[in-house]
């Protein structure tokens, strides 16, 4: 999907909403369990109730590969089921991947050819030939991790050159001559508050993908406010706050009520920013 | 697998390689590709081929990502073959992982509990809650990456703060501080020569991997001369230059030629430093 389509899809919906597909078998509701393909029953499930709501999922790796062999094949047939019934939905896998050049190379076929999602979170520390293989895609986009939302955060991102520049503003800096607002975006944890107004002044122009809203903490009209461009340039992520919404048979119509929330908030702060 | 454990297998062996099983499927010899279970075959031919001469193996997950579920099966058999024939090889598991607290648990438990390899190489960029989960495993070990082999590596890991202290050197005094030699190495690439100095002021006791001997254009001697500690302290990969050390029908016999050459190197220089 390129950024028209996408910025498109933000105004139709009233909507920068990500449901975060964080699924864990030990947390999805007892009388789905039993079931041999509980965690796609389950995200089928949510997708189905969410998708008026949101313009985006995003499937954390993690939660799959814990599953070994299983856990990709349920990946594999969420993505497709996203494609084939709501081909207006950005796909992101959030694999937070990045390898020497050569080996970067099969992480995007596996990525951008295999599963065919979107776009790939990746990290940075390895730098460009890390990255690069990623951007060979036409119309698949890089989403790099600049500045999270974990207390880990604090370690090595916030670290300062001699001219006062942190490491998250090297990455932002020196990524943005790799890509371009076309096929790059930005991690910025929704916990980072007002630092948003610095991720903006380096990278105007790019979308954020931030997670943290909800269980970590984050608030949304804080995001907004120093987050936003004129373009939008926000997907905001929510998982936990909107898949275990309910842990009972309900658990759809929960999901659908608090993404339809944080829609209606949304819908309000684009009409605020004159975007809808 | 211990510290202790590891140390003794080194001097039994006279050797430290560790084999990089980076099985891509378009560069396997043409005669295995027909078969249905090519990877693990060829994977197959190699370890029993290779086994005498390392006391490591390194699958990169990538490559076996690259194809889908299918791949996973592979890696999955790979490593059940290697602990089932030869349980004294220390399995590393090269996938670059590294996400919040409560994700970082999920990776755990996919490496360590379901696929069960010793050690997992670990992105530091969002830190300690990134890397933490991965040491609560008794027996297992993360590696973390430090010194990359690769040209990005120029990008970041070398920024310097105000007091003259690189990012790479943070990675390694914080990182030492989340754990001990007996449950944390780093990776610095071969290609980084007398830069191994520098490491070894900061991580005197700790294992390192190092990647980059090789097709990369790392030399041993040099890694040797700067990284060696009194229990040997390394472990050096090479991929390319032992699995496709032929393309043709010796392919075993050639990575077993090729292994057994950097073993007898090995052993000479662990000799000259009075480690065997």
């Amino acid at each position: 999907m390129n950024r028209t389509q996408l910025i498109e899809n933000i105004r139709k919906k009233g909507s920068f909403l990500c449901v975060g597909l964080d699924t864990d078998i030990k947390k999805i509701p007892e009388h789905l369990r039993a079931n041999k393909d509980a965690v796609f029953e389950f995200n089928k499930a949510i997708i189905d109730a969410t998708a008026p709501y949101c313009v985006a999922y995003k499937p954390n790796t993690a939660f799959y590969e814990s599953r070994g062999v299983k856990g990709w094949e349920d990946l594999d047939r969420t993505v497709e089921y996203i494609r084939n019934n709501y081909p207006d939905q950005f796909i992101i896998a959030d694999a937070k991947r990045g390898d020497i050049g050569n080996t970067s190379s099969l992480y995007a076929r596996a990525f951008f050819e295999n599963l065919d999602v979107d776009a790939l979170t990746v990290a940075p520390y390895m730098g460009f030939d890390s990255v690069k293989p990623f951007m060979e895609y036409e119309g698949k986009w890089v989403i790099l991790l600049a500045l999270t939302s974990n207390p880990g955060s604090r370690d090595f991102q916030f670290l300062n050159d001699v001219t006062g520049t942190r490491v998250f503003e090297h990455v932002l800096e020196t990524a943005r001559k790799w890509g371009d607002a076309d096929n790059l975006m930005f991690v910025v944890g929704a916990t980072q508050g007002a630092m948003f107004s610095e991720v903006r002044r380096v990278a105007p122009d790019n979308f954020l993908l931030v997670p943290g809203v909800g269980a970590q903490g984050g608030s949304l009209e804080e995001v907004v406010k120093w987050g936003i461009n004129r373009d939008c340039g926000l997907l905001v992520n929510s998982s936990r706050g909107i898949i275990y919404a309910s842990q009972g048979e309900d658990f759809a119509e929960a999901a659908a009520s608090e993404a339809r929330k944080l829609r209606d908030h949304m819908t309000i702060l684009l009409s605020v920013h004159g975007i809808v």
